[in-house]
This record gives structure tokens, sequence and C-alpha cells, in this order.
């Protein structure tokens, strides 16, 4: 296996290409990186730490990762209705890793840049005894004081969520051939929620930009724990009807099989959708903005007093959850 | 040894605390932290990526660790002029870490929050098998279209550096007993530089308030390399007159015993000093800066036309560089 070159060739070779359309870059040839926010507008920033062997697999496709790393912080954004200015990242190599593994994982980050208006615009190269680990720093901008928060959902409030709950759950057990009786191309649905999420970003600023939401963030510790900590950062309680629950086709057809796995697919982690707290005279709006933006949305509940947090089925029974949530600490 | 405990709760006893002056934090309780920069002036963002073993050694005090951390990224704030606002911090801890560490290196932390006007803004907690990977992304601000690059000197133009030279390389060594011949006060000194950097960060800050400057950067690779990449972003030569360069009394008595360490003090890394390339008749008004920042200073020479980059000793003639520059790839 061919070594990899030196930090500044990598830069020069790889990296400074996905900055080449960001003037504040300086095309990665100084120590830092400059932005100019646009007059009345906020930044939003998030960053993540991926660890090999943590947060994805050392032989997961290099493309993949790159636009997985990308994705999940993209996802925080669009829980807060921003919109997506570039990024910074660091990559910590490991001695295994060649030139055909970076460039490869330049070409993920270069697909995804040119599908989310994103730019690279500085980082750090180093080189790790291993495991490998990146990290990755997204920049975001809203419209002053206007980005979505997690604790601004009232009583009363409707809660909607984008797309499908439980894929990326069940998704990881199907990437790891430990779901039975579903299709192939059901399996392959599943795998693929979990190994590229789809991040709501253009459902999130045309929300901003419209003023509508009470309350956002993503949905990534699942849906239960999302959800509670939305409630406690916004002093509320929550009821949510599980039969609304959205589900993909793959999914339903999982728990027709097996009912006992619903609460899974409700604190199972890795969705990456939106999760909204509205006024319910701003439903109305909000369904739109999401049908002009391709968005599946679905109301699923509303916000209480109190503190309590329900699952309710369809005979408004509590659904018993596990431990809510998941995370990779 | 304890465990560490999970994610929420180190965040919430350690971590939230860093945050707590800084409103845009969100008190880390949300996905993303909201930056809302001055009207007028442009953001300035660095990050590195440091890694146990190859940045710095696992057992290192914690409090150094942290402090350290910060310094080189403000150091490259320095270098640019730029003003802290505050930081995103990913850390990703090895088994070994226990909560007497994670106090420690909150305390480190701290002490240059308050030292520096910083707060901690947003990032990322995670577990690693090994070696403990931190991050931190530092986030300056300057007036808009005015902070310092490194593309901006000029043939004529004034070669200045603060501080003095040598001490990071030597610091190095010193902290390695690999030093005889120096008192214990100027070995602690030469350590002590290496350990805890001074970046010039109400000098730079001065100076882009003033205008003056016209290309900056911080001394990190080492004086030589780090001008000869201000030359080439510059498309100019240079000529140092080795003798004006700055040295600590410690590295004065090491090179009055073994003058054949010179390059070594012109070639080595860590000093995180700020190189200034200054029109002529900015030097006095550069000079004033300094001294009302108290901040030493030197000129040191002179860019010049053509690529060649000098360091002549007193007789005018050429010094020998090793191969320039140290990094950490």
């Amino acid at each position: 296996m061919a070594a990899l070159p030196g930090e500044f060739e990598l830069i020069r070779r790889y990296f400074a290409p996905l900055a080449a359309q960001a003037p504040g870059a300086l095309a990665l040839q100084d120590d830092v990186c400059t932005i100019a926010p646009s007059p009345g507008h906020d930044l939003v920033l998030t960053v993540d730490a991926l660890t090999a062997g943590v947060h994805f697999l050392r032989n997961d496709p290099p493309d993949l990762i790159a636009r997985k790393m990308l994705r999940v912080n993209l996802s925080d954004l669009a829980g807060k209705g921003a919109t997506p200015l570039g990024y910074l990242m660091t990559t910590a190599f490991d001695p295994a890793t060649d030139e055909v593994w970076v460039a490869r994982f330049v070409e993920g980050l270069a697909l995804d840049q040119a599908e989310f208006g994103l730019a690279l615009l500085g980082g750090d190269t180093t080189a790790t005894p291993g495991p490998m680990a990146l990290t990755a720093t997204l920049i975001g901008t809203v419209p002053r004081g206007r980005g979505l928060r997690r604790n601004g959902a009232r009583p009363g409030d409707r809660i909607l969520v984008t797309g499908t709950i439980g894929d990326g759950y069940f998704g990881l057990a199907a990437s790891r051939n430990e779901l039975n009786n579903l299709s192939h191309a059901e399996l392959d649905y599943l795998a693929g929620r979990y190994r590229l999420p789809q991040p709501r970003v253009a459902f999130g600023a045309a929300l901003v930009a419209r003023g509508l939401g009470r309350a956002g963030m993503d949905v990534s510790d699942g849906l239960a724990a999302d959800l509670a900590h939305m409630c406690e950062a916004s002093g509320c309680g929550a009821r949510v009807a599980t039969p609304r629950v959205p589900l993909s086709g793959a999914v339903a057809a999982l728990l027709a099989d097996e009912p006992d796995l619903l609460p899974a697919a409700i604190a199972g982690g890795d969705d990456y959708e939106v999760l909204l707290a509205a006024a319910p005279d701003q439903v109305p709006a909000i369904l739109e903005t999401a049908r002009e933006t391709a968005t599946p949305i679905a109301e699923i509940g509303v916000f209480t007093t109190g503190q309590d947090l329900l699952f309710l089925d369809a005979d408004n029974r509590p659904v018993a959850l596990p431990k809510a949530g998941f995370t990779h600490f």
C-alpha cells in the first residue's frame, strides 16, 4: 500500500478543490478561513466527531462515510431551519489510509457539497496511530433571531415529524443481516436509510423563511428521546398517537409481523428527520411548505401541560418504551 | 478507576458552566450554537485536531493540554489580528479517562477562557477505544475585510516578529532533558515556553484596529518555514539578518556555547509568535502598538523581489538551514 502524500500535498491535491468556490476559504492556504455573514443573519454552528469502530466501520465505503458525516450535521441545521453555508473538517488518518481511500472520501464530500450548496472552508489534516478520527463543523445561516430552538413548544401546540420513523434503527439491523421476513427491496431500502440520511434542509429553511414552527430539532437519538428533550427544554409534556407515527412500507411490514417491535421503532435512533412544535393555526401552512419542498410530514400528537410524555396505542393505552434513546457514548 | 459519567451528565456538570456566559451556546442544551456577528465584521475560524501520543503526551497535565489546545488556535487568530469570541470543542475520551482528568482539563479551559475572553459555544463528547482525540474550532472577529493574510507582503516591506524565536524548539528539548549547560531557571523557562504558548492576541487585534500590517500569520512551523509560506503566498522573497532575530536569554546562552544550533532555532517550530510584513512607514506605529500591548517585537529583515529566502549572518553569509519546518504529519 502506498503511503499517503504529506499534509500540504494532500491539501493541494484533494482538499483545495473542495474549497475553490468559497473565497473565504483562502484556498486553504492560510491558517484560517473568513466568513462574512449576510446582514441581519445569525450563524448556526454544529460539530460532530466520528471515530472508526464507534460511529462508522473502518471498511464502510469512504464516500458514504464522508456523506454521512456531512448529513448528520446538515440534519442538525435542518432542525433549526438554517441554510447550509460551509464546513470545517479535521481528518486524523490511520496508517492504513491510502490515497485511493482519500480520493473516494473526497468524492463523497464533493457529491454532497453540490447537493446541499456547501463549500469546504478550512480544516486540519493529521495522522493518528489509529483509529481514524473525523470531525465536521457545519455552518449555516438563519434570519437573525429566527432559528428554531428546542425550547419553544407550548401546551396545545401540535407535534409534527417529517419522513418515516424507525428506518434508521431497523436499517442498522438490516445492514447487519439481522432481519428476516422482508424482501430484498425492503432490506435495501432500510439499509440505505441507515447509510445515507436525507436531511430535510430545504424544508427547514423554508419554514424559517416563513416564520413557521415554534420549536424544532432533528430526530437523531430516536423520536422518544428527542421529543423528551424538546418537552424538557420547553417545560411541557406531550401525547403521541402511535398509529399516526409515519412508517415506511418496510417498517410497517415488520410491525405487522411483530407488533412488539413498535417501541424499538419509536425509540431507535438515526432517523435524521425534523421534529416540530407548531401552533394549531400554523399547521396548514407547515403542511403546504412540506408539500412544496417534497417533504413527507405527519401530525402525530400534541404538547400538554405537565411533564408526562405518553405514547398511546389505538386504544389509548400507553406503549411501554425501552430506555429512551441510543447514544454513541 | 471510576468510569466517566454519561455524555449528558458530563456536559451538565463540566462543560455547561464553560458556556454560561454565551447566550448563543444555548446552555449546550440544543444541537447547535448561534453566533450573531457584529455589523461590519467578518468571522475568522480555525481548527486544530490533537491526538494523544502525536500532538501531546497522554500523561501531560490535563489543564495544560486544554490550555495549549486553545492557545495554538488563539495564536492563529492573533496572526490575523482577530479578536477571540468563542470555540467549539470535540472530545473523544479513551477508556482510561476518569472524572478527575476531565475536571482538571475543564479547569484549564476555564483559566484561558477568562484570560482571553472566550466562551465554549458547542461541541461533541464521545468515547474512543483510544488514543484520546481532541479538536477545537476557534472563532474570532475582525472588521470586515481587514483581517491580515499571508499574501499581502510586497518587496521593500519590513519583516517583524514578536517575542523570541527558538524557545519552542529548545523548550521541547529541555522538557525531554536533552539540554546541558543551562541553569535550572533557563531550563524551566524554555520548557514553560513549549508547554504554554503566549498567543499575541491583544497585539494582533490592536494592529488590525489601527489598519497596520500588510501581511500577518503566526509562527508555528518555525520562522524559516512560515516566512517561506508568507513569501510564497505574496510572490516575493525575503532577506533576514539573523543577528537581529530575537532570542531569549536561555537560547542566547545555548548559542553562545554552540553556535551551530542557530539553524535549529530559526527552523524549529512551536514558537507561536506573530510574523508581520509592514510597509516601511508603518513600522513606527507597529512598534508603538507593540509597546502599548507589552509585546516584545523586532524588525529582522526585508521582503525582496524574486523568490530567494536568505538568512544572513553578521558577515552577510547565508546560514544553511535544515529542511524547513516541522509538521506533525
